[in-house]
């Protein structure tokens, strides 16, 4: 096999309660990344369809990991990675995640799936912490696992997979405004009340007990973010009205990782497609574009085409 | 039925990675408590083998949540509560828990049984408030339903009851010394890093995924505290001792709630015996006193007697 392409989707990471810890994947949208071995040293990119990624291997998040796995590998020849994507840069729905956690995927299969999907993790968090200027895997974790996911502690990095609820859709509403997770990340506090922190992990811990117990009223009630999404509710446009609109028919919103996306998690097609609806009424309104996206839950991650 | 006597059993709360919100319940040690109903106004307490705890209604936790209840209930009696502590006052493992959850599930027994089992935690955090000079649920909340109780909400209550393990088995090292709640929650710092914070919650979320799929080697990287526990560490005897001697056979250790107890989460009676004895050999070296206690987990809370 000399040359592989695959569906790389789009993840929602923090979901209110568990900020740089919890995520999930998407069925839509997704990049398509072709990757081949060249014979010639190096790493060559090409977007075929967006020119604000920068396609020079050192400053693109495919480049880091591309080398960081050709250097464990003693790989001798180079490869060649061309992208359809799809999924808009600084959306906050893991563009940059799915272009790093592609590349690893893509070369652990082109050169015999020497890496567990732990360690695919690992090398897509190099590209990833170019993106966002920190480490992090809450957005590679769901791409590369599937489903949900829980970032358990980045050094030493553990996941756990967590059981995806096949009910569940996501309504994604994406003002097109470029939010660089790098300048969400800035305006965050270091420092927060350790009151605030209890309510927050007592929200994760009940976001995790509704997965396994498939309770969507208890879901509904952890859907909640009493740190991180007051300090970032400035940067999202509509935020406040979006949520309401979509509150009849969801379970619940949220900033979709460091924004300015707002997800809303919903049981059924036909709940999310009511809430779709309903937000559609709000941004129609406004001066600002709107991309709204219906997806489901994406259970099993990357996928290969053909 | 004018008269019941109760097994109200001993609790561990923060669990390590779940301050003021994970818990979980003992089978040892437990009070005993009768309470009846008599003829005259007024709440009569006596204690039948601990001269500490005061005995006036006003300043014992079960006055209040005896009060609470027969205005709620209007009640024109009153009750004499008769206990015999076999938890000792300021251990760490819910002494006056016990006694306000004990109070609240036997005077709902007595009349009726009229109140939920969350009303009940709500009644009896009447008293922990008196104790703990804080309003918080996380030792009552196992005592009312049995195993290991999640709080995800001070306001408005909320309980999740979590799945418990059979198999789990508990040393607790309790030192001879008493140390007040109050005291242990006043040297704690109001504000914490968030990145500890992330830490933390990512590991309660761990703990609670580790019930749902019995993985007790999860289990053993989740019981970590990275932000009450230093702080509380010079409260606490022997505490890096008993934790590095319990460590071969445990699952993990803590501080048993505000302390100075320490909690061994071990996986079958076995290893719970030899953690005991290796713990057994720290503690008859130094001056300090200790009760070793070895426990099965209590899955149903307070049990009625005869």
């Amino acid at each position: 096999m000399k040359k592989i392409t695959i569906n790389v989707p789009a993840s929602v990471a923090n979901v209110s309660c568990g900020f740089d810890v919890l995520g999930f994947c998407l069925e839509e949208p997704y990049d398509e990344m072709t990757i081949e071995i060249k014979k010639t040293k190096g790493v060559e990119i090409k977007i075929l369809n967006e020119k604000s990624i920068p396609t020079d291997p050192k400053y693109n998040v495919c480049g880091p990991v591309a080398f960081a796995m050709m250097k464990k590998l003693n790989f001798k020849y180079g490869f060649k990675i061309t992208i359809v994507k799809k999924i808009k840069p600084g959306s906050g729905i893991g563009s940059s995640a799915a272009s790093a956690a592609g590349t690893a995927f893509a070369i652990n299969y082109l050169t015999g799936n020497k890496f567990s999907k732990l360690e695919l993790v690992k090398f897509a968090m190099i590209g990833e912490e170019i993106a966002s200027g920190a480490e992090h895997a809450d957005n590679l974790s769901p791409v590369i696992f599937g489903g949900f996911t829980l970032v358990r502690s980045i050094k030493p990095l553990d996941i756990i997979t967590l059981p995806s609820l096949e009910k569940l859709y996501v309504v994604i509403s994406h003002p097109l405004i470029e939010l660089k997770t790098k300048d969400a990340r800035l305006i965050i506090n270091k420092k927060i009340n350790l009151e605030k922190a209890i309510h927050q992990w007592g929200n994760l811990g009940g976001f995790i007990a509704s997965l396994y117990t498939k309770n969507y009223e208890l879901m509904s009630k952890t859907i909640e973010d009493v740190i991180i999404e007051p300090q970032r509710l400035k940067l999202i446009p509509n935020f406040k009205k979006i949520v309401a609109a979509a509150s009849t028919y969801s379970i619940g919103s949220g900033i979709s990782g460091a924004g300015p996306s707002i997800f809303s998690i919903c049981k059924g097609k036909g709940n999310a497609e009511l809430v779709l609806d309903a937000i559609k009424k709000i941004t129609d309104k406004g001066n600002i574009e709107y991309n709204l996206i219906l997806s489901k839950i994406n259970t099993v991650g990357i996928k290969t085409i053909n």
